[in-house]
């Protein structure tokens, strides 16, 4: 079929409009029409090439919810009409990593997307191109290029097919354009919180950075029921929003006399319970595990380091009962975790609407990008 | 009263036998008859004068066994009697760090064990000295010198007092020529297992480092139902003992082609699920960390590295799932744990006779400082 897509040609140029060919859903496999998708700064970093596994050509995007159109032989979990959230981080529930019931990182078919294939090794995408652009070694007609998925999801499509296992099913009167956020930024951050730090009612919580990431670790924390809920920022605009989702006390580093691990000691009277890095700076890490309290302080890396780009410390923070550890997907597994989120927000217990600053139609992609880069708004969405 | 005690009067030379004066138990404290003392690489650390904290003179000595000779006023949990184990971590029951539920790292009386006293600010032990040597502020009369209580234990004297927090009461038919290593090395390595860890039925671990405290590590993890249990040394003569102790796959680093992380990983099929640095070696501490499971992989680091070194690794480790923390006394609650791994000694789950290698009058203290030096056996105890 005919789908209208924002494809990624190469890397470092604007993203193209193009009417591109999908194959239908194979077996294990869901055709879904994308109603929003967010744009998100992984997707930015693999538009400039600075991702070590983009691959091109693509169609980019991640964070999207639709509709089940149909689905391959073999499909249980969803039928045609039901909403759905794609997951880049899929929940087989049967591999050793999805029983472990440790970790979030499905591994069942993590070789074939991180090559931009579904999981029998073909691309259900294809863009028809000039005889002469052709590959000799395409395994499409001749003048049909094959296009590569993204993070499994590729939700920059208008339809999209996805693989049943990375498909969370939805209620059916949850906004497209506010909860397809949920499928990467708000659970993300809320479950950094829930899933990966555990934090409990009464625990002081300092977070570093206040981007999309930050604020929904913020608003996470407030729902647990933290006490103190620290933002750490260097631009003081971040401020009320971020006071709206549940921020207690603001800390600009500029404005700190003296060194902010200490600072942020003595705010919490002993360190922070738990602390999140928003940001993916190796220093901020470094500090984030260091304002942590004596015995018990756990701090939760969420942020993406630049490639070699390594995190220091002495062991005597570790010694005396400091933890340090890391999360994806905010440790949650999606088809089980994603639909309460949905709830979640449906119940007003988190804020996806203030989060969502821009939306725009798909043709408007790279304006999207545009916005992102200079830092405007929180989050832009997509739609179809 | 008089005191047979190992002085150690000034930094970097060898200890002094001397006849200490020591005064009885004020409130809360508790006179101790020492029947035994192990002597511990942090014995050793403080005597050379490496250790920033150390104070002199000072009776060393953290690992014994005695038996309670007098009680202070308001002491109710031990009497005369009573077989104790004397505690470098104490467990007042009753400070935020006790009544967290989440560290063993009791800070009741920390600031003045730190300086060498007890809780009340003074020392109970004083040594006669010439006239000329006395010090013109000393609290004593000008011909006794005061001496430094150490780790808030200074089990190389053949009486000591101990606040009533800091003994932990052991059943009677233990010998405490045994027993004291449960004062120190063996509730380190047993209980970084148990406590820290909370390794699992069924887990691969990995133990870098094959002395005192990978040996107890390695019990701990054959006591709790470990499958693989893996030590990794460069000396291959302590293969035997830890074998006997559980070990499942002994690996020499020297003897691996390539890298050391990817062949545990390999040997693990996936890689530890928990690991654990006994050496005190920031590389080590990274390789411990990095042979970790993706998703899951807990490293644990109980080795005390040099002052001023730094571990380092990659954010992605943690991002991935794999943890990283350290542990103390092995997480251990003294006064509730310690009597439990006594029992476990009695019932013949652990086991300590093959570890405790010497037995020497403490007269001979110094033979037994340089039998550590020179790496011969595990654990030398002193006995009065």
């Amino acid at each position: 079929m005919d789908v209208k897509a924002a494809v990624a040609l190469e890397a470092g140029q604007p993203l193209s409009i193009e009417t591109v060919q999908l194959e239908g859903p194979k077996e294990g496999e869901v055709l879904v029409e994308m109603k929003a998708t967010g744009v998100c700064h992984t997707d930015a970093y693999t538009l400039s090439g600075a991702d070590p596994e983009g691959l091109f050509p693509t169609i980019l995007g991640h964070e999207g919810a639709g509709v089940v159109v149909e689905v391959g032989a073999g499909v249980k979990s969803v039928k045609p009409g039901d909403h759905v959230i794609p997951l880049y981080t899929p929940e087989c529930r049967n591999c050793e990593y999805c029983l472990s019931g440790k970790t979030n990182l499905c591994q069942a078919i993590r070789t074939t997307q991180g090559k931009g294939l579904m999981p029998d090794g073909t691309s259900r995408f294809s863009l028809a191109v000039k005889r002469a652009q052709a590959q000799p070694n395409s395994p499409f007609s001749l003048d049909q290029q094959m296009i590569h998925h993204y993070m499994g999801t590729s939700t920059f499509a208008q339809y999209t097919v996805l693989p049943e296992i990375a498909i969370a099913k939805i209620r059916a009167d949850a906004p497209f354009e506010k909860v397809c956020y949920i499928g990467c930024g708000v659970t993300t951050g809320v479950g950094a919180v829930i899933n990966t730090a555990k934090v409990e009612p009464g625990a002081n919580v300092v977070v570093f950075g206040l981007g999309g990431i930050g604020l929904n670790v913020i608003q996470g924390a407030r729902m647990v029921g933290a006490n103190m809920i620290i933002g750490v920022d260097l631009n003081p605009s971040k401020r009320p929003l971020a006071e709206k989702l549940g921020m207690t006390h603001f800390v600009n580093p500029q404005e700190v006399e003296g060194d902010l691990v200490p600072y942020l000691v003595d705010l919490t009277k002993g360190g922070a319970d738990y602390s999140f890095e928003c940001i993916g700076n190796v220093k901020v890490m470094r500090q984030a595990l260091e304002c942590c309290h004596k015995g018990w302080g756990v701090s939760v890396i969420i942020g993406v380091a630049g490639a070699g780009q390594e995190i220091s410390t002495r062991p005597f923070q570790l010694v005396t009962g400091r933890v340090w550890k890391g999360t994806a997907f905010g440790g949650a597994k999606g088809r089980t975790d994603v639909p309460k989120i949905v709830d979640w927000y449906m119940d007003g217990k988190i804020n996806i609407d203030d989060l969502i600053t821009n939306v725009l139609p798909i043709e408007r992609v790279n304006d999207a990008f545009d916005m992102m880069h200079r830092g405007e708004g929180i989050r832009t969405v997509l739609t179809f």
